[in-house]
């Protein structure tokens, strides 16, 4: 069975990359970071989804990005709310975290090498999401180039890394449809970015904005609990 | 001032990096990683060059490598001696630890980012080396070229990442004439890779037999103490 690094932060997107990686066949390790992010209920998203698809492994890493600030969702400014009015994609918003699908990565590529994985399943998307450099398929591209430079097993001839992103084109729509046929259970995961309101989503930042209207638009209902119910 | 973040990992390579900076006129944010390294007495050596530099500021950042394991750096495995017989670039020896370089840009990458800073200097050599595979020119250029697409302030033209390695061409003789003509103190410095002997440098491990040639090389004595004095 082919291993797979996967990186799981608790939310829809990873966790539906998460079911189209175990469904392809790969033996799956999860990685999660405690990374200093206030919204730390998706830590306990991430753990639930974890041991309902029975990973081989899932490590939680601590990184603190705190020492460097630079962001809302690490720094005690406020989540911007209320944005979902078309303007969306147009500026990269203060949520975005500095370089943190490279630090992420990096960490993910370090496992696979010791694990003997040529595959990393991130499940960044390029289409319904807040504009983040990190997240774009030419980032993708070049960061895998880079990994295939950087370590020892490439250098051998041993590994041939490979970032699978089997979300990056699809949108929200797209991507609940398909968790939903692969039976994955969305009300473990959370994506707000709001750290108030004990675990529940507060329905106007950008993270419930953006899955909220995928549900909308998929014809469903959000199995997870909103403070601010529309 | 221009700002610059340097690795700075306490040793001979990462000294001499940060007297070239600081003689070129940026101001410099040190970056250290306490990483479950074994032979952390590197750490204090980075504390003592910080001091003497008197740098902007100088971060230790916790992140626990030894999680994923892999390397005789973080792991209970005998660091190799007396392997300077010719063979030493022939093959990537225990002591490489995984994407530790990638993991220690992608960090600068954050800071740089944070502080609004275009260069990232490192250490790295591939002349007199252990052949390391993120130590090589083509993954620099590489890292380069995805630090260029990975952050906001790169996508919003307001940064051009760089990461400045003069070192990556020269022999370790001709490392150590340039630091004594800018005035380092190699006695501040620490590279040996053995845990043990209270932070004695051993000699005999890769790191050791690599500066001591450098020294012996360019004509004058390591000032740092050895166990076993040659």
């Amino acid at each position: 069975m082919k291993r797979a690094v996967i990186l799981l932060s608790g939310g829809l997107d990873s966790s539906t990359t998460l079911a189209i990686a175990k469904n392809s066949g790969f033996k799956l390790f999860g990685l999660t970071f405690r990374y200093g992010q206030r919204h730390k209920f998706e830590i306990i998203s991430a753990q639930k989804i974890a041991q309902a698809y029975n990973l081989a492994d899932h490590k939680i890493t601590e990184i603190d990005l705190r020492t460097f600030g630079g962001s809302a969702l690490t720094d005690d400014l406020d989540v911007p709310k209320d944005r979902n009015n078309g303007t969306m994609n147009k500026s990269i918003p203060i949520t975005y975290v500095p370089a943190r699908n490279t630090i992420f990565l990096s960490f993910a590529l370090a496992w696979a090498e010791v694990l003997g994985a040529n595959d990393i399943f991130l499940g960044v998307n390029s289409m319904d999401y807040s504009g983040y450099p990190d997240c774009r398929p030419e980032y993708i591209q070049s960061f895998t180039s880079m990994a295939n430079l950087a370590t020892k097993a490439v250098v051998e001839g041993k590994q041939s890394i490979k970032i699978q992103t089997p979300l990056i084109n699809m949108t929200k729509k797209e991507i609940i449809k398909k968790g939903l046929k692969l039976g994955v259970d969305y009300s473990l995961t959370h994506s707000c970015y709001d750290p108030e309101n004990d675990g529940i989503s507060c329905g106007r930042c950008d993270a419930c904005q953006i899955r909220l209207r995928g549900f909308q638009e998929a014809g469903i209902k959000d199995p997870i609990k909103y403070c601010n119910p529309s």
